[in-house]
């Protein structure tokens, strides 16, 4: 049995570099109206990794970010909203071919019926190059973070394997979140090619039992055991994989063997999404902090219960007072 | 010297068909600073010919429309407005190969300051086809107005020639609203190429000083007269020229060698954009009701002044009663 | 009744500038056998307006272009055996894109039974842009001829159309060489909406039957009467208008009201294309010679069965005297 | 230290599959002139997997192929001449969207200056498809090879990763032929990253010093010892690396730490082009007989030396007697 040691090394300028889509939410301001009726919107940054890179800024975490943005006020509005956020955006390139923002139109029909209109023609983020991505500024760091979405389009599917590469020659912990986005992949067979690709690589896992599916499809597509997943990619680099079922909690493994079942944090639900981002970066957080992966596992879920009762899916990432007080006040409630 | 006499036919379905654009203005709810610092939008429809079709409405026209909208909340949105302003949808259709609608923040600095930050990459609107143009449909208006934007790419162009066709075959009344809006040109050559064809076959011309000299770049690129550049067109199809002027205000010219000089009505600015979609609505329509081409400019300009001290270029547009008390009112004032 | 006089003026630099493709022909060298079996084959020139070309320059005509070949071999092929045959090159440009020659790979596998094997996939013929349209070239010449393929996508489509206008503008004839190749098109609606444009400003138009049905599809798509065609057109600029029935001959129609019935020239046939581009060119050659229009359409249809039993349809355009001298063997041979 | 044995087990239906390119070479018929010169062309099948696949079906091997054909008289050529040469073209599609066979025009202009002119845009090669993958098919082989040319664009490149995840999945022997061709990249970067994502799968490696650097250029881009790179890959998958420097002969490494240094055999050169198909094949060849590394190396050089002193580099492939025979004559006149 392999040993499982993610230890995460001092003196690195970064804690975490994630890599992949930054975007704006518009959300409408009234809740529970189909999109069609509704009038006023409110704009967030938005996009997993974007998300995951505030939540962690906002635990006190030292962040930086590989992406694109828009050479235009959008662009900037989310340059401006990362730097106050103390997030390092020298690996931020701004695209000059016309390409825009990523814009996500949320609806909240019910707290259990929402969906996104995305909005994702030439967007920015899928632009990033792989001669935009830095060997000096991947080695800065303790990890980074590839977010599946950015493997589905070229020249961005690229730059995350570039990013990858330097990881791997560097030593530098690779967290894969598989963020399986089905609207922005053009050929459904590259989704199994490159997620295998990225998870064997990879020292940290996190997805839904279906994204891990779709990891598998190729060398073993009737699977749907989270243990013969989880020691599928202990065989090559994994040491811990995150499988998330929904309501149903999420279970992690380590490549020790062991297996931590979470059950999912009481939540207020305004809206059915921005939980999972929460929960990446409590967990990352934690577990950097020195804390086991059951109870990081368990932040990780707090935090998302947080964000599900919000309206935004960043700018109400919370800090890890408002983390641990919330937990708190949520126990005594029991 | 040409007999000037527009004549509209009686019994026609329809008084104007606008061709074109259809697409969503966010409009930011707090004036006075950059779109970055915008955090709340209001939604409307957008864009030239649409903003013209429901100026026409609210006048009291029959208005019918070719266009085309995305299989999405936004472009269901668009069909729901125009349906409730008793717009005919019946000729617009609604795009299955995944286009969006075109975007348009608007960004309001100052009174004299605005800009538009465009989203319209792989929009529907510029995917009306050719075959989308029925002849029948143009058979039943009294006039078609082509916008020039639809001029700018294929297959949208070509849906413009099309319908352009059927009215010539038919002895429909053209309009050509010139509506130059570079980012939709790939090609600047292109420009003076459509918009001197359509010129050729239109009857009615309205455009700024700037927009007929793209008209005449190839056969008289130093003109800079407004009567020589009304009578280039005169010898052609067209019975009426109006080149506007901006602050200066506007001249109509008429193929009876007629000048008409109009003023700018006075108005409080509230944002720089949206005046000249009332303006062409409110003249055509008072020309249509039989009023002299000096009086329908004049109207014009007043519907104009409205626009600019409103939020929107849309859902502001007023009804003939609130159109003629607001210039009784002015009048008082002065 | 239009006068119907078509005068070429004296002093020009160039007696025309043909418009559009310059290819290459791959030529099987073995006859009468499907393409996959044939071993070798010998590269000619090729082309509708580069064919017309040299035949007119064999012809002793001053001849310019107007085209777009690869910067590679084969476009330098092209360009040394325009050269040889003392057409001026200066209006064809090279493209700096990656664009390749378009290939024409003929298969003969019997007199009657013909085809052509086309890679056109990113051609340079297709690639010339209105900027590469100079007026003060057009002005040179007495004519430009207009090859419909070259309408088939944009930009070349617009540099004809930015042709036409230098030639509207400066009183230039213009014919316009139908020539539909399906091939081309990628929307079927949009021949019509091209063809009928540049027909109305043609002073010459030669075509097939078909093809002159594809010009009047959206304005009469019943029509099959050539002398309705003919004065159809005849209403707008045209003086001559040729149409083509195939084996059974060709019609001329001029504005005076008159008719010219052309019986095909006796040929022994070795295939069944390229007869065309000889007709043309010599139809056009005899017609500034000062020729009638009968004469020159029967020199037309000799020229044609010449070139239906020679292997190229380029490199075997007769001279003036090997053309007359045929004329005169087969008239005795009867 | 590695055990370095590669054994091909036995009961298999192919002896090899060779997915990639399959294409049409057109080769000047007249040597010593500039392509621009020469007249005619002699067609052959072309392409560097299809070159490997006849040239072992020559040697008697059993014969897969994974690609994709035009659908016209070309691509229909291709399957025909594979058929003949009794290579099972069940695994070739035939491409259903307009796509064309890559063309080589060859120019020899001396014996050691030759240069090609490839004709390759929407080349049906590159359209093979994840899709057009069977798994069934890669298992009935003892080994597959990749042609690095098929990972320079999607689908190709994911058609490719998907049959190397087949092979991995099932332990079928993974041969790459780096065979890098710039014209075929569009981004640079790439080269390098597919290029050491398949080299570290595959368990031969055969390509050139430079193609080897392209391979190693993220991970150690300074380092241009043969012995290092081979070692690099040895620590992946690798058993045989073999490393050709032109004129200066080849050298092969075993992972069991053997050097076998193989100098160029003598041949007269018609032109520099077509050894290295015939050198793989060869090589694979007496490699699966059971021959030594250096035995099979040298075999590989004879045939290397007899196709450079061909016209063609696929029809001019030879037989094993052939080779043996050609072989003993060299010997005999040294």
């Amino acid at each position: 049995m392999k040993k499982c040691d993610i230890t995460f090394p001092e003196n690195k300028t970064f804690d975490i570099i994630p890599i992949g889509r930054i975007g704006i939410d518009l959300n409408a301001n009234k809740l529970h109206r189909p999109l069609e009726e509704s009038d006023t919107f409110t704009k967030y940054v938005g996009g997993s990794p974007a998300n995951i890179a505030i939540g962690m800024a906002r635990l006190g975490r030292k962040v930086g970010f590989i992406g694109k943005v828009s050479d235009d006020q959008l662009g900037r509005f989310a340059l401006n909203y990362f730097n106050t956020e103390h997030i390092d955006t020298s690996g931020i390139t701004i695209d000059k071919t016309g390409a825009t923002m990523g814009l996500a139109f949320t609806e909240i029909k019910s707290p259990t019926e929402s969906s996104i209109l995305m909005y994702r023609d030439n967007v920015a983020d899928l632009k990033i190059h792989p001669k935009d991505i830095k060997e000096s500024y991947i080695k800065k760091s303790k990890c980074i973070l590839i977010s599946g979405t950015a493997l589905s389009q070229s020249p961005s599917r690229e730059a995350c394997l570039m990013a990858m590469e330097y990881a791997l020659k560097h030593n530098i912990t690779i967290i894969f979140d598989i963020d399986y986005r089905p609207y922005s992949w053009k050929c459904e067979e590259n989704v199994s090619i490159y997620f295998s690709m990225v998870a064997r690589a990879a020292d940290i896992i996190i997805g839904s039992r279906e994204e891990f599916d779709l990891c598998e499809r190729i060398v073993d597509p009737k699977n749907e055991d989270d243990k013969v997943t989880a020691n599928r990619w202990f065989e090559y680099k994994a040491k811990i994989v995150v499988i998330k079922h929904g309501k149903e909690g999420s279970v992690g493994y380590t490549c020790d063997g062991l297996e931590h079942i979470v059950k999912p944090f009481p939540a207020k639900l305004l809206k059915s999404f921005g939980g999972g981002d929460a929960y990446a970066s409590s967990f990352v957080h934690f577990l950097m902090q020195g804390k086991s992966v059951a109870d990081s596992l368990e932040l990780g879920s707090a935090a998302a219960a947080m964000l599900v009762s919000s309206h935004s899916c960043s700018d109400a990432m919370p800090t890890e007072k408002m983390l641990l007080d919330f937990v708190r006040a949520v126990k005594e409630d029991l």
